[in-house]
């Protein structure tokens, strides 16, 4: 069972959600949440602390707090699969395969993978949703040597990654992503629910075992108007680059 | 000068550019570009490495290299102006004030940029743009303290964080940023060049001093076609954030 704060935390993000308290509006202060709630002062900073962590509201102004946004970040820093970051949002995740075939790897294919042209690879087109709400497609092209077992899998699999992981030791452990946006197209708008030309977010990754090896890469497009993503960055974040650049 | 490694390389990103070498097709081997480009091959090597750094090009398949992307992509792995980004491409960043007015804060700009409600604040409406093409729109709001430094650089400024770390030695040292997608509105459209309802890709961000303290914050719209952004992450690298909409 979860503390009481993160009890009190999990209600103020769904009144929020629900617009309660709206984007730009203040929160009670921690003495009227405290008297709401029946608990102590310490125990709603806790939670108020666990909001602004995930950037839901702002610094304090005066006694109270401005609602900054109406949906929460969460890191996915361990490279988080889209089922095990639902599930630290405590959202619960689907999926479900709309077709899975095998072609022969393209030059692209070959490249991102490190494979050769024409061996057969499972590509697959995967629906992911929240709550049972899609909000992600998934267009996925598996390595040649993990292909067959992803075939196997049920087609309605919440979380593809920790069935690879039971099923034969696999670790993703490295990403890397490209995003843009991009309009939705037929498919997209069909698979989606939205009208065709819809503006999505796409991100294509390739990912990879600890030792770099390419497990699969895929064009992700996502509903922008139910994921987003956070980037934190610093001036002197990564020597490495710095030294590297230019 | 640029040295001509250097110089191949730009020769070798604009035929990518201008779809010379669309994406998924092979460039000549190197023996090929060296003998085309009249230099040694450990010449062409160079320049084929700052393109597969750079995310254009794959690894080598057999004597050749694919073609991955037909435009770089800015990697998110260290906070960097528009106009160093540019710079470190290769290419000439340009900006210019479409409009500039002090409103007062409102209670989002309050929360985000740490400052009371109803402060005069200088909001900025910019265009950049790469080699003159207009690519992205900045909506920028500035905190009080550094308004009139802004407000009195000239229109065209190329790079505003230079200026402003020139004259007052501010420097930008932590940014923290928000990617989406929205369909171009008829401004925007306009700005830009675009058809109304294009996908942008939307960053909306806060960049604040090495102590903290938020500078600005800002909506950024780009042309996808012009821009991405690279995320790289692990297993052990909190990067990359994901958030979700209610």
């Amino acid at each position: 069972m979860a503390a009481r704060h993160e009890q009190i935390a999990a209600e103020l993000r769904r009144a929020i959600r629900r617009e309660e308290y709206p984007v730009g509006s203040r929160l009670p202060a921690e003495t009227e949440l405290a008297a709401q709630y029946g608990v102590s002062r310490g125990t709603v900073r806790q939670a108020v602390a666990a909001l602004t962590a995930e950037g839901l509201i702002g610094s304090r102004q005066g006694a109270r707090r401005v609602v900054l946004a109406d949906h929460r970040s969460q890191s996915f820093g361990e490279l988080r699969s889209f089922a095990q970051w639902a599930e630290a949002m405590g959202r619960t995740a689907t999926g479900h395969v709309v077709s899975q075939e095998y072609r022969p790897a393209t030059a692209e294919d070959a490249a991102r993978l490190h494979l050769d042209q024409g061996v057969p690879l499972l590509n697959v087109l995967r629906v992911r949703g929240l709550d049972g709400e899609p909000v992600l497609i998934e267009r996925t092209v598996y390595a040649d040597w993990i292909s067959p077992t992803v075939a196997a899998l049920p087609p309605d699999c919440a979380s593809v990654t920790q069935r690879l992981n039971e099923e034969t030791g696999l670790v993703f452990a490295h990403g890397e992503h490209v995003i843009d946006a991009v309009a939705a197209g037929a498919r997209d708008a069909d698979l989606l629910a939205l009208r065709r030309t819809s503006p999505l977010l796409r991100v294509r990754r390739v990912t990879t075992t600890h030792d770099g090896r390419p497990v699969e890469w895929s064009d992700d497009r996502y509903r922008p108007d139910a994921v987003s993503f956070t980037v934190h960055n610093s001036i002197a974040n990564n020597a490495l680059v710095r030294t590297t650049a230019g």
